[in-house]
C-alpha cells in the first residue's frame, strides 16, 4: 500500500508552459515526469511505475519471441559508426564529444553497430545462430525541435532488438518472431495499430514495416487500401501507366504565355488561347510543372535537379528524401538560379536550355526526371525555357525524354494502391514500432562473419526491432484522458485502485484503512489518499487527474457500509456495499 | 531455467590483455561483460542477472530507509552546476558536450544539483519533509586512466541517495537512516567493511563517512586505533603538542653545510659538526623540512607556498588537496623557482628571503605554513636561506613564525589518534559506500526554500549518499574467485545451481532434466547445461569459470541414483543422492 501522505508526489493546478500536447501537459501535471531540459525529463515515482509496468510487458514477450535482454552503454565510440557511414549520416541529430583525451564519442541513437561487435566477439559458427538479443536502454537524439514531451524527447527509453541469422530465410523467421511480439504487446496495451510498409530510409535494407497508431494529430502519413494495402506514405510507389501510342498527335507548338506564374493562370491562360480537339477543358493536371531541387547527397556535393511531374502535383519532400538516398533536399533558391542561367524561372520545360528548344539536344548540365505518369505518349503543357513562353501538346518519348524516374510527387485519396487492391486513402499515424530486415550492410561494415555448415565465412544478415518505451507511454496518455485528467490502461495503471477518505471521521479513516488492507490481500495495488487535512474536492481532483483506472471513495457512507467506485473510463459512480468491494479487484 | 545450449554467452581461455585485476579478467572471460571502449562496457545476459541482484538488494533497503525511488537524465544541462561551482570544480573528469543550438550540457557525474531543483519544484514547506528520495542510474566519469574494468570505469551504475531536511538534527536522523541501509547492504552482501570519517573533500559539507573494505589491493589508505578510531588518511588531523618552554634554549647558529642536498646527508654532517647536550644523535626528525609546493585552486592563479614539517616527514599530495580546498597541488618546479630568486633551492628555511637571516623579516612574497607539530619552542636544523648554509638551533616562536598552519605530512603506523584512543595504524582500503552531509550548500546555491512553521522561508540542510553498483559487484568477484574462477556470494549469484548433465547417455541428460525441473521447483534458479556436445572437461571448466555458488553434476552414477554437488566456496564435491538434492536447494 501506498500512502499519499508520505509519496513523493505534487500536482500542478497549472498547464506547464511548454507543453503543446495533452500528454506533455497531463503527465507533468500529476507529477509523472519534470522537465530537466527541452526534450528530456527526469522520473517521479508515479512515471517510474508506469513505465516500469510497459518495460515488464515488453520484456515477457521478449522472451516469448526468444530474444536474450543484454544491456549497452550510452557512451560509444567513433569509430564503429564510421565504419557503417552513421556518423556522418546522422548529421546534427547525434550528440557528439570528446573525452580528455581528444577521442571522438556519441551518445547512441540507436545500437545496430555495438550489437554487430558484441555478436562478432561472441559468435563464430553458424551452429551459434539463429541469435536475438534486446536492450531496454536510455537512447539520444539532438532533435532541432524537442516538443511534445515524451512523444519526441532528446533522451527516451527505447526497447531495441536485433537478429542475426545465416540465411534469408532465417532472417525472415526472425522478423516474424518480433513481428508476433509487437502484435502481442501492443494489443496488451489496447493499442489499435496499423501494420504499414515502410521506406527502409537511412538504415538501408530490405523488408520494413511501421506500428502505426491511426490518430489524428499523428506525425506520419500512411495511406490504405480497403483492399488490404497500407504502407508509409514515403513506402507508397506509383504504379506506372501503359505507353500510349503517338501516331497522329498533334505538333509540338510554342505559345505566348506572359503574366502565368502559377499552374492555375498558366491553365486560365491555355483555356483562352489553346485549341482542343475533345471539347474538354484544360487542367491542372494536362501541364507538366518542373520542380526545381537543390539536392546535397550524404558527404556530397550539392546538386541542381530537374523533377518534371504533373501539374495537379506537388514535390513531397519526405518521399523526395527516400527516392534521393536520404539526401538532404530543399527547393533550388535564387542562388542557385543565378549558376544555372540556362533555367528560365516560370517557363523551364523538358527541353533543357536550348534556343530553338524542340527537337534540339542542348544542356543545362541539371539532370532532369520524370514522374512515373510521364510515359510515352502523354502530351503537356509546359515550360518552352524563353522567357513567357510556354510549349503545347508535348509529347513523352517524341518531344522529350529524361535522365531517369523520381517518383516523388505527393500521394492523396484516390490514388491507385499499387498491388492493384483499389484506390487508397491518406491518414494520419504515430509511429510506436519499427521492424525492419537490415540483412547484411551493418555485417559487412564491422566483419561480422560466420563459419557456415562447409567451414566457408559467411557474412551474418541481421534484424533491427524497436519499439519507444517513453514514447508510448506518452501515446497512452494522449489515447487515455479527459478533461480532468489521465485514465490508464490497467495493464499499465500505477495503482490498481486509488482510494480516497473523505472527511475528518476517525472512523471513516479506519473502514478505509481496513478496505486498503483487504484490496492489497486481493492483489491489488493501492494508492491510499490518507492525508486528513486535504478538503474532498482536492483530493476527487487529484485522483482525477492521477489516472488510477478506479477510484474508491470512503466517505459519511461508510457508516452504513457503502463506499462509491468510479469507474474513469466508463464515466460511472457506483455506490457498492464495502465488503463486496475487494472482490471488484480480485485478480 | 536457462538452458546453456541456449543462452548467450561465451566463455574465453585466454586473459583480455587490458585486465590488470582478477575482477575485470575473470568477468570478461566468464561472460559477464564486454569492453566498449576504456572503462566502458556492454553487459551480457549473466552480468545483467548479477547487477540486477545487487540492485533489489539496494533498492529493498532503501525502501526500508523510508526513500523514494525516482529517475533522472544522464544528460544535464550546465546551469545549475554553474550556479553550485561544479561545473568548474569537476574539471576533466567531467564529460562536456554541446547540442545542436551550442547550448552546453554534461554527462552527470553525480546528481545533487538535479535532486535539489526537483525538490525545490516540488516541496514548499517544512510539513513536505524530511524526505528521501534514491535512484540506480548510469553515471560518468572522465577518468584519466580508466582500468580495473567495473573498479573504475568511464560508465558505471550507482545508487545515490538525497535527504533534504529542514533542521540539522533532521538531517542527522536522515544521515543515520541511510548509514543503517548501509550497514545492512553490506551485511547482506557479506561485506567486512570499516566505517571512517571522510573528508569532505570537493563537495563542502559537515559528517562525512565512507564504508571501506580493507584489502591490500584497495586504493585508499585509511588509519585506525586499536580504540575504535576510524578515518580516511585524508581526514587525519594530527594531534597538536602542547608548547615547550624555550628559556635558556641555545641561541641559533648558522653553519656551513655544503654537499648536503638529502635530509640524509643533512643529519651526517649535523652529527660531524654540531655539538648537542644531551648526548644523543641528531635524527632527521630533527630537522625541519621546507617544502615548496605550486598551489593552483579551483578557479584561481597558481601560487608557490612552502610548508615546513620535521625533516622524517613526506608532504602527502592527497592531504594537501583536501588542506587547500580542492586545489591542484604539484612539487614547484625549476619554472617557478626561476620566479622567486629569494627561495634558495636546497637550504631554504622559515626565515624566508633575508640575506642577514636571523631576527629579520625580510620576504620573498611567498606564504609560509607549518606542520602542526611545529609548536613553539621546538628547536630545529633548518636551511639558512644562503647558499650551502643551514642554520641550527632554530626555535619556533622564538625564531621564526609562520602564516598558518598545514597538516599535509604523511601520516605513518604509530602516529597518534586524535581523539586519543592510541596509536594508530594504517591500512589499505576501496571505497564501497559514502554517506554525507552536505549541509545547506547546494539548496544555497540553487535557492531550495521552505517555508516553516512560523511562515519564514527557511534553506533546507542536505545529505547525500552514494554505493557504486558496478564497483561492487567487481568487488565482490575480487572477494570471492579462486584460480579457476568466480565463486559467487548466493544473495547476487546469477543462478542457484549450475546442473551439468555429461556424457552422450540421454537416459543421463533425462535425468537432469527431470531434476532440474524440480530444482526450479524448489524455488531454485538453474543454469543447465544440457550442451550435448561438449566434453565434461569443458563444461566442468566453464561452470567453474561461471561462479554460480553450488554445481551439481549428474553423470553416470545417475544409473544408482547419484549426482554430485559441488560447492565452490568450501571447496567440496560431495556424492548425494538425486532423490535428496532438491532439498539443499529449497528456500
Amino acid at each position: 500500500m501506498t500512502r499519499l501522505s508520505n509519496y513523493f508526489l505534487k500536482t500542478l493546478r497549472e498547464d506547464p508552459s511548454d507543453a503543446e500536447v495533452a500528454s506533455h501537459r497531463l503527465l507533468v501535471r500529476a507529477g509523472y515526469i519534470r522537465r530537466q531540459s527541452p526534450g528530456v525529463f527526469g522520473w517521479m515515482p508515479l512515471g517510474l511505475r508506469v513505465k516500469g509496468k510497459l518495460e515488464e510487458i515488453i520484456r515477457e514477450e521478449m522472451a516469448t519471441a526468444g530474444a536474450h535482454e543484454v544491456h549497452f552503454p550510452a557512451l560509444l565510440p567513433r569509430e564503429p559508426y564510421e565504419a557503417t557511414g552513421r556518423w556522418d549520416e546522422y548529421g546534427e541529430t547525434m550528440f557528439r564529444l570528446q573525452d580528455r583525451h581528444g577521442a571522438d564519442h556519441l551518445l547512441a541513437p540507436t545500437h545496430e553497430e555495438a550489437f554487430t561487435l558484441m555478436v562478432k566477439d561472441i559468435v563464430t559458427s553458424y551452429k551459434d545462430l539463429p541469435l536475438q538479443l534486446f536492450q531496454i536502454q536510455d537512447k539520444y537524439r539532438d532533435e532541432a525541435r524537442p516538443r511534445a514531451g515524451l512523444l519526441r524527447g532528446r533522451e527516451f527509453t527505447m526497447k531495441d532488438a536485433y537478429s542475426f541469422d545465416v540465411t534469408d530465410e532465417g532472417l525472415a523467421a526472425a522478423y516474424q518472431k518480433q513481428r508476433d511480439a509487437y502484435e502481442r504487446i501492443f494489443t496488451r496495451l489496447g493499442l489499435d495499430y496499423v501494420i504499414v510498409s515502410a521506406d527502409a530510409g537511412a538504415m538501408g535494407g530490405s523488408r520494413s514495416e511501421e506500428f502505426l497508431l491511426p490518430t489524428p494529430i499523428g506525425e506520419d502519413t500512411f495511406v490504405r487500401s480497403a483492399g488490404g494495402y497500407a504502407a508509409n506514405v514515403e513506402a507508397y510507389v506509383t504504379p506506372v501507366p501503359d505507353p500510349i501510342p503517338f501516331d497522329g498527335a498533334p505538333a509540338a507548338a510554342v505559345f505566348d504565355s506572359p503574366n502565368t506564374p502559377t499552374i492555375e493562370t498558366l491553365v486560365a491562360h491555355a483555356n483562352a488561347v489553346l485549341p482542343r480537339t475533345d471539347g474538354r477543358a484544360w487542367e491542372a493536371a494536362d501541364t507538366l510543372k518542373n520542380v526545381v531541387l537543390a539536392v546535397t547527397p550524404i558527404g556530397g556535393e550539392r546538386e541542381l535537379v530537374v523533377v518534371g511531374m504533373p501539374g495537379d502535383r506537388d514535390a513531397d519532400m519526405k518521399r523526395a528524401e527516400v527516392v534521393f538516398g536520404g539526401a538532404d533536399i530543399e527547393p533550388a533558391t535564387p542562388a542557385d538560379f543565378a549558376k544555372h542561367p540556362g533555367l528560365v524561372r516560370g517557363y523551364i520545360g523538358p527541353v533543357l536550355g536550348t534556343e530553338a528548344v524542340l527537337g534540339s539536344e542542348g544542356t543545362t548540365g541539371v539532370r532532369y526526371l520524370l514522374d512515373p505518369r510521364v510515359v510515352s505518349g502523354t502530351s503537356w503543357i509546359t515550360g518552352a525555357n524563353i522567357e513567357e513562353k510556354h510549349v503545347a501538346y508535348l509529347v513523352a518519348g517524341r518531344d522529350f525524354s529524361a535522365d531517369g524516374v523520381a517518383d516523388i510527387a505527393s500521394v492523396r485519396d484516390g490514388d491507385p494502391a499499387p498491388d492493384g487492391s483499389g484506390p487508397i486513402e491518406t491518414a494520419r499515424g504515430m509511429e510506436i514500432g519499427h521492424v525492419f530486415q537490415l540483412g547484411r550492410k551493418y555485417a559487412e561494415a564491422l566483419g561480422l562473419k560466420v563459419l557456415d555448415e562447409n567451414g566457408k565465412l559467411v557474412t551474418v544478415t541481421m534484424g533491427s526491432y524497436g519499439i519507444g518505451v517513453t514514447r508510448i507511454m506518452a501515446i497512452l496518455a494522449e489515447l487515455h484522458h479527459d478533461d480532468r485528467g489521465l485514465i490508464w490502461p490497467a495493464a499499465i495503471a500505477p495503482f490498481d485502485a486509488h482510494l480516497v477518505a473523505t472527511g475528518k471521521d476517525p472512523a471513516v479513516y479506519e473502514v478505509a484503512e481496513s478496505l486498503a488492507a483487504e484490496l492489497e490481500a486481493a492483489g491489488a495495488d493501492v494508492l491510499f489518499d490518507d492525508r486528513p487535512k486535504v478538503s474532498p474536492g482536492v483530493k476527487f481532483g487529484d485522483a482525477e487527474l492521477l489516472g488510477v483506472p478506479r477510484i474508491v471513495v470512503v466517505g459519511r457512507d461508510a457508516a452504513e457500509g457503502f463506499a462509491e467506485v468510479w469507474d474513469r473510463a466508463a464515466g460511472t459512480k457506483d455506490r457498492i456495499a464495502i465488503a463486496e468491494i475487494p472482490a471488484l479487484f480480485g485478480s
